[in-house]
């Protein structure tokens, strides 16, 4: 690395660097190869601020020290044209701000591509509406918002699988293609299969199920399909999920679990993702306060506490986003709910022993209006029961009744929740709508690009 | 722990703990809740084998040590019944084998469900049809054989994110509803979207090319879909992809990292997996021999060494699965073979600027016989190109527009591959079939349960 500087310029090897790594570089001579985000010429200076997926570092072209073709090619640059840069990091000097504390003084460049001045990247520093942008989601990634919030998704996603894996979790791929519904038909997307027709799955909480029965505690992690045709800011109808299931877990286990996965969660976001949250000007201190265990409300509570702020909910239906956001803007961290009327949820939920007209399932809902990122409970051991559930929900019996083998063979207390990645990561890096919380979102009016 | 032993039998608070942790608690009175795995009676004696999810352990119910009606329920048991067994775990005398080399000498035992004789576990330790084994797959998963086989593919998977997390990859999960396919519509599934059709993806790769440009390295890791009407071996409807994009990348480079990838999977099978091989009588032998370089054979050789062994293959054609086989054969390690036919290969591959005909493509065949796992290559960059081939291959070209933007828009070169998560895991386990190395296999003949 000593000898980069004196090579500079001559053509010698030069360290190629990330950017995120130049402050370890400063002195010497390296080179980056990356796109250009923005461009501010002078007569004899130029500053470029170049992006490499790691990071933004301003390099500065000054007419004095570079041949003329390289000034000539670094005036005419143009926005997201790829290019290599070679040059010195030096360390910014003081009262100037920059990412990473260092910029380099360009000593090379070439051009990879120069995106054509007449045919500009469509994406400008101007404002743009929502649409435009989404049909420009391929390009719209390398924004420095769009980039934030997918490395705070990374972070949230490598946090969770770790959480399960380190506390002896078996991970379980099921199915996507399913032969029929654990929540009724009416938002399920079917698909001539062969000569049958299959549906793409909701959940993988069933056949977590079977696996719990022969691994103990196991997690599904997948994409999941909802046809919803409700145009809102929490529903896409492709979305990620996790779902954990413990065998001889209660619902008090599951809560538990659910609170150190959301701290396990947000102490690494904190911890590794504070520049991507500055860029988003996420406010970090409602974040960093939340510690278990959160405030529990039976849904009896929830139900007068919303009617007392003027909700017109009635006892028996489950909560609105409105009647969510309501409910836990009342709090500073997470809130759950438990003991929903058993009408209001799906078949296999468990009900409480002391009070069989509500079932033994919760919902976390996150702070600031979020509304709910998990949903969850134990679930009924009682074949009697379960078939009587299963009839009343008008399910076709015949296609549960592998998952009735369950309460046959090896009957076993259990319990799990799932938890919706785009909902946590809309939570934490405070966006209006999931839909920038996943690469390319899917909703009833989008399945491009 | 210490005052465990004391406490036996009278009703005093045990640790409850997992066969995998019993070792630990050797001489101490510990509880274990799990399910009947196998039964030996005698008059005096009861021998009965516990699995938990982590693992088997033999519990010895002796007469004279236990309650009348604790030794009658232990007789009773049949398989897969679920209970509750307290006991003093003690090393197994010398001479005799355990999983773990303890074993439990019972004190009490509550059984959580007696499955009735009447109506016994349907997969008895006689031999039973594939066919049958496949309806049953929700208990099947419950037999030592297919748990092995799961917690493989667990540490495949999990070895395999963190190799791509601790080099600096982002996930990006590519959408699963795509408007167009990318390597023709054949074997695509096509789901009615709303008003539209969508079809679900074959690959994340063109996704992941427009998240190279923003991130830089990335990866994508979600399930996959062919509308395969072949019934192989090696082939699933659905199955899992994982699929590295590299910013800058040339073939050479993205066949160095498919090389450390194989490496640090087998390393971490072998070191966290070993009493799971040992399950499946899996030579482990032939995986610990495996270290890069791999050898390389151009196409051009690989079509010679075939037809020097039998096969009809001509070239310009692709290999099949049988010449895969033949070829794999040859070799102790994986074997790569290199720059394909263009004719043979998708739309997007970069052709070999010394010999045009041939594109800048390889896989990655498996040893003893398993045949492709990797299949990639470098990037066609020239739109122009693109554009030819996308005519030449008969696909809708406004579906490829925003996927073309990347060239118009920082054209950069770039490289990547496609690994199969259960031709891996079939490979490493030694197994006959694709369809036991993922939870529950679909196939044109297969979607429940």
């Amino acid at each position: 690395m000593g000898d980069g500087e004196e090579n500079a310029g001559e053509g010698g090897v030069m360290a190629e660097i990330a950017i995120r790594d130049a402050a370890h570089h400063e002195g010497n001579s390296a080179t980056i190869r990356g796109w250009l985000y923005h461009h501010r010429s002078g007569g004899k200076i130029i500053f470029l601020v170049l992006r490499d997926g790691t990071g933004l570092m301003q390099a500065i072209v000054l007419r004095n020290a570079v041949p003329p073709d390289v000034f000539r090619q670094a005036k005419e640059l143009t926005q997201e044209s790829s290019l290599e840069v070679t040059g010195i990091i030096r360390r910014v000097p003081e009262g100037k701000t920059a990412p990473g504390g260092v910029e380099m003084e360009v000593t090379d460049l070439k051009t990879i591509q120069r995106v054509p001045a007449e045919r500009p990247f469509p994406i400008s520093p101007k404002e743009h509406g929502i649409e435009f942008l989404l049909d420009q989601r391929h390009l719209w990634l390398r924004s420095s918002r769009q980039h934030a919030i997918l490395k705070v998704r990374h972070e949230v996603i490598a946090a969770t699988r770790n959480f399960f894996d380190q506390r002896g979790f078996t991970l379980v791929d099921t199915p996507i293609f399913t032969p029929a519904a654990c929540e009724g038909t009416t938002t399920l997307f079917e698909v001539p299969y062969f000569d049958e027709k299959a549906y793409l799955t909701q959940s993988g909480q069933l056949y977590n199920e079977a696996a719990a029965a022969a691994f103990g505690k196991v997690y599904s992690f997948g994409p999941t399909f909802r046809a919803e045709k409700s145009k809102t800011r929490r529903h896409l109808t492709e979305f990620w999920m996790v779902e954990p299931e413990v065998g001889h877990a209660t619902l008090e286990d599951i809560l538990v679990l659910a609170e150190d996965l959301i701290s396990e969660i947000l102490s690494r976001v904190l911890g590794n993702c504070s520049s991507h949250l500055a860029t988003l000007n996420r406010e970090m201190e409602p974040l960093r306060g939340i510690a278990p265990p959160f405030p529990r409300l039976t849904y009896d509570e929830a139900v007068s506490i919303l009617k007392s702020k003027g909700s017109d909910i009635e006892w028996g239906s489950d909560l609105g986003g409105a009647d969510e956001t309501l409910l836990a803007g009342q709090f500073d961290r997470p809130v759950v709910v438990h003991r929903y009327p058993s009408e209001a949820k799906a078949f296999y939920m468990e009900p409480d022993p002391h009070r069989p007209e509500v079932a033994l399932s919760a919902d976390v809902l996150a702070p600031e209006g979020y509304g709910e990122i998990i949903g969850g409970g134990q679930r009924a051991t009682s074949l009697e029961f379960l078939c009587q559930r299963i009839r009343e929900h008008g399910l076709p019996s015949e296609a549960f009744e592998w998952y009735l083998d369950l309460r046959r063979y090896g009957n076993f207390p259990h319990s799990g929740f799932g938890m919706g990645i785009e909902r946590v990561v809309a939570w934490i890096c405070g966006l209006e709508h999931v839909r920038e919380a996943i690469p390319f979102p899917r909703t009833i009016y989008r399945l491009t690009p």
